[in-house]
C-alpha cells in the first residue's frame, strides 16, 4: 500500500471487490484478495457485507487471522457470527482474544451469553477475563490488560533477553517491562529500547526508570489516556490498593478514548446523547437520545414565548419589535455558545489547567462587550434603514450590546460551575445558556425598549 | 507518583510552590523541588510564572533537561527565553532539539529570527530543518522527523542489536527499523519486539514485515494520524516520490494532531475560528475570529426579520402568532444541529466510510418526522391550554413537524453536499443549516397559519 491513491480509496475498492467475488460464489478468488490486506481492512469489508455473507466471508480467514480480524469487527457483527458459528469455533476465537478486547465484547453481548462464554473458556482466561469485569466501566481496570512482562530486578540485560524471547509471544505488548519484588510491587520500568541499549552485563535493577507514573485501577478511563498523551508513553501500569501491579493500558486503547470522549463533547454541544454505535441502533432509541434535550428547549422557548406575550400591549403599538427578537435571541444565543465552547474545550484537554475562572469569565465579557458593539452598531443602522425610527434602531443596538454581554458571561461561568459540582460541563451547560440568554434576553430587550420609546 | 492524589493536583503544588520558592530567592530549594519532576510537568510550571522568573527558573534546569523542557514550552514562552538568553545558550539548545521539534518552534518564530538562527545551527541540523521546512504546511512532510535507523536486509539480528547500540542514542524513536536497498528505497520494517524476540542468527531480510504502510511527504497529516490510529502503529514511514524513505512520523504527534483536530471541529460547531493558543492572542484578534460567523447570523436573522414583518397583516390579527415564533425557529435549528453533529463527527471520524448519503439522510429525515411529532402533540396541547384556539394550536403543531422535517433533512444533507465541494462539512454546515431552517421556517409557519386559520 504506498501513497498515490488514498488509503480509504483502496479500502473501498477491497469492499466492492469482496461482495462481487462472493456473490459469484468465487471463494478462492475472495481468499487471495484478502490475503494481503490489513486485519482492521479486512474486518471493515466484513463489516459492509449481507449477513448470510459475513459468516462465508470470516470463514475463509486462517485461524490466527481470524482472532485478529474479530477483534475488529463491530460489537454487533461480533454477536451475529456467535450466533451463527457452531459453539467449538466460537469458543477457541473467544478464548484466544486478549483479555481487555474480550471483556469489551462481553459488554456488549446479553448476560446469558456471556455467563455460557465464560464457564467454557480455559480456566486461566476465566481467571483473568472475570477479574477485569468486576472492575466498574470506564475506570483503568476495565480497560487495561492483564497480560504483561514482569521481572525481578536482580537480571542481567542478557538473561533478560534470553527470558523475554521465551515469555513474549502470550505477552500483548513488550515495549516495557515492569521491575516488581517478590510481593508483585512495582519497583521500576524498562524499555525495550533501554534494554537492547544497555550494556549486557548490567542488571535491570541500574537500567531501570524509578521515578514513574502509575493510575489505580479505580482511576477514570480519561485521566489515563490523558496521563499516556502527556507523558509521551506507549503503556501506563495500573496498581492495586496495596500498590500491586495489575495490569497495563497501552497507547492504542487511549487513541480510541480520546476520540470517543471527543466525540461524547461534540454531540453534548449538539444536544445528542452520545450512544456507542448510531448505525446499529434503532430509531426510537436514537429518537429518546435527543428529544430530552429537545424537550428542555421546548420548556425554555414556552417560558420566552409567555414573556413575550405577557407584552403584548408594547407588540400591539410597536409590532415591528416582534420581527427583531430573532435577531436578538439569536446573536445572543451564538455569542454564548462560542464562549462556552470554548472554555469547555478548554477544561476538557486541560489546556486551562494554569487558570481559574476570574480572568478567563473577564476575558469573555469583554470580548462579549466587543463583539456587541460591533454588530449593535450594524444592526442600529439596519433597523434604522428599515422603520426609519431612531427609537426603535437604539432600542435593538443597545439591547444587543446588554445581550451580548450576558451571553458570553454566561456562557463562560456555567461550565465552570457545573464542573465546580462534579457535572461534565459540555452536557450540562448548553441548556442553562440558552434559558439564560432567551429568557433574560427578551425581558432586557422589552425593558430597553419601553425605556428608549417611553411607554 | 502514585494515584491516591490525582496526578493534576500533584502538578498545581508543583506550580505554587515553585513561585513561592522563587519568590523567596531560594534557588536551590526550587532546584531540589523540580528534580523528580517530569519535564512535560516542568515546562507547565514555568509557564505559570511571570516573565522574568521563567528565565530564573529554565537556568536553574541541568543541560539535557533544558532541552526535554524547552520542547515542551508554549511557544510565546519558547521566544520570551530566546529573547531573554544571551545567543550562545539559546543555539545550543535548539541545536539539540529534535528537527520536528525545532521546526514547530521555527513555525512560531518571526522570519528574522530564523533566518538567524538556522545560519548559526550546526551544517548537519540546518539541513535537517531546511529540508524539513521545504514541505508545506499541515503535510507528512512538515511532521515527521528525518531521524530514523535504516539497515540493509543482509544483516543478522546480531549484527543489528550491535549496531544499534552505537546509533541509537541519535535517534528519536528506536521501536521500528527500516530496511532499505542501496538507493534508500524502503523494503521492510523490523520491529524492536521482532528483532529482540527472533532467532539471533536470521537475517533482517528473514523477519522484516514487507505489506507496509507509507505515506508520501505530501499526505494531509490528519490522514497520517488517521492511518496510525487505524493500524495501531507506533511510527510510520514517510517516503518521497521515488519511494525512498525521508522520514518518520511517530505516535505521540498523532495523539496531539487528532486532538487539534477534534477541537477544530468542536471551535466549528460553536462559531468559533480555531486559533492554535486562545490565552496567549490579543482581544481584538478573538473578535476577528468570531465576528465573521456573527455576520453571517445577523444577516440571516434579518432575513427572516424582513419575513416576519411582510406577515405584518397576519400578525396584527392574530398577535399571539409572534409569541410561537422562537420556539418554532429554535426546536428546528436544534433538531438540524443534532443531525448535523452526528453526519459531520460520522464523515471526519471516518465512522460512516461504509455508507453513502442516502440512507443517511433517509434516516435523519425519519428522526426529524418522529421528533416533530413527538414535540408537535406537546406544543399542540400548550398551545391550545394558552390560547384555547384549536386552530392556533394545531397550526404551531403541524408546523413543527414541517419545520422539523425540514431541519434534519438539511441537518444531514449539507456536509454531504459541502464535503462532496472540497469544503470542510463541519465549518460551512452550520451557518447554511440556520439559514435554510430560520428563513423557511418561518415561511412554512405563516402559510400553514393562512391555511388553518384562513386569513
Amino acid at each position: 500500500m504506498t501513497a498515490k491513491v488514498k488509503h480509504s480509496e483502496l479500502r473501498q475498492l477491497v469492499c466492492s471487490q469482496l461482495q462481487i467475488l462472493l456473490a459469484q460464489g468465487n471463494l478462492e478468488g475472495a481468499k487471495a484478495l484478502l490475503l494481503p490486506v490489513q486485519p482492521v481492512d479486512i474486518a471493515e469489508a466484513i463489516e459492509g457485507l449481507s449477513e448470510s455473507m459475513q459468516a462465508i466471508a470470516f470463514r475463509l480467514l486462517g485461524k490466527a487471522e481470524a482472532i485478529e480480524v474479530y477483534e475488529y469487527l463491530d460489537s454487533t457483527v461480533q454477536q451475529t457470527l456467535i450466533e451463527d458459528f457452531r459453539r467449538q469455533e466460537v469458543l477457541d476465537i473467544v478464548d484466544k482474544m486478549s483479555p481487555d478486547d474480550r471483556v469489551r465484547l462481553f459488554d456488549e453481548l446479553p448476560a446469558k451469553v456471556v455467563r455460557r462464554l465464560l464457564a467454557q473458556l480455559s480456566p486461566k482466561e476465566r481467571e483473568a477475563t472475570a477479574l477485569l469485569l468486576g472492575y466498574e466501566e470506564d475506570t483503568a481496570g476495565r480497560i487495561m490488560t492483564p497480560e504483561y512482562i514482569s521481572l525481578k530486578e536482580n537480571l542481567t540485560v542478557t538473561q533478560t533477553l534470553e527470558r523475554i524471547r521465551t515469555l513474549a509471544n502470550a505477552s500483548e505488548i513488550v515495549y516495557y517491562l515492569y521491575v516488581t519484588d517478590s510481593s508483585r510491587h512495582l519497583k521500576g520500568i524498562v524499555s525495550l529500547r533501554d534494554l537492547v541499549l544497555s550494556d549486557p552485563n548490567k542488571s535491570l535493577e541500574e537500567i531501570m526508570t524509578q521515578d514513574l507514573v502509575s493510575v489505580s485501577t479505580d482511576t477514570d478511563r480519561e485521566e489515563v489516556a490523558r496521563l499516556i498523551q502527556r507523558y509521551d508513553l506507549l503503556a501506563l501500569p495500573v496498581v492495586d490498593r496495596e500498590q500491586r501491579l495489575v495490569g497495563v493500558v497501552t497507547i492504542d486503547d487511549t487513541m480510541d478514548i480520546l476520540e470517543e470522549e471527543a466525540t461524547e463533547d461534540i454531540y453534548a454541544l449538539g444536544g445528542v446523547q452520545a450512544g456507542d454505535n448510531y448505525f446499529q441502533t434503532n430509531l426510537l432509541t436514537v429518537a429518546r437520545k435527543r428529544v430530552v434535550w429537545l424537550f428542555v428547549l421546548l420548556i425554555t422557548n414556552t417560558v420566552t414565548g409567555t414573556i413575550i406575550r405577557s407584552q403584548e400591549d408594547i407588540l400591539q403599538q410597536v409590532v415591528i419589535l416582534a420581527a427583531f427578537i430573532p435577531l436578538l435571541t439569536g446573536t445572543g444565543g451564538n455569542v454564548g455558545a462560542q464562549s462556552s465552547t470554548v472554555v469547555i474545550r478548554g477544561l476538557n484537554t486541560e489546556a486551562m489547567n494554569n487558570l481559574g475562572p476570574g480572568p478567563i469569565i473577564f476575558r469573555e465579557a469583554l470580548a462579549g462587550v466587543l463583539l456587541g458593539a460591533i454588530l449593535g452598531i450594524v444592526a442600529t443602522i439596519w433597523a434604522f434603514w428599515l422603520q426609519s425610527d431612531w427609537f426603535v434602531a437604539i432600542t435593538i443596538g443597545v439591547s444587543l450590546v446588554a445581550i451580548a454581554l450576558l451571553a458570553s458571561v454566561a456562557g463562560s461561568a456555567l461550565p465552570f460551575l457545573f464542573r465546580h459540582f462534579g457535572l461534565d460541563p459540555a452536557l450540562m451547560s448548553a441548556p442553562f445558556i440558552t434559558t439564560a440568554v432567551d429568557v433574560l434576553g427578551v425581558l432586557i430587550y422589552f425593558n430597553i425598549a419601553r425605556l428608549v420609546l417611553g411607554l
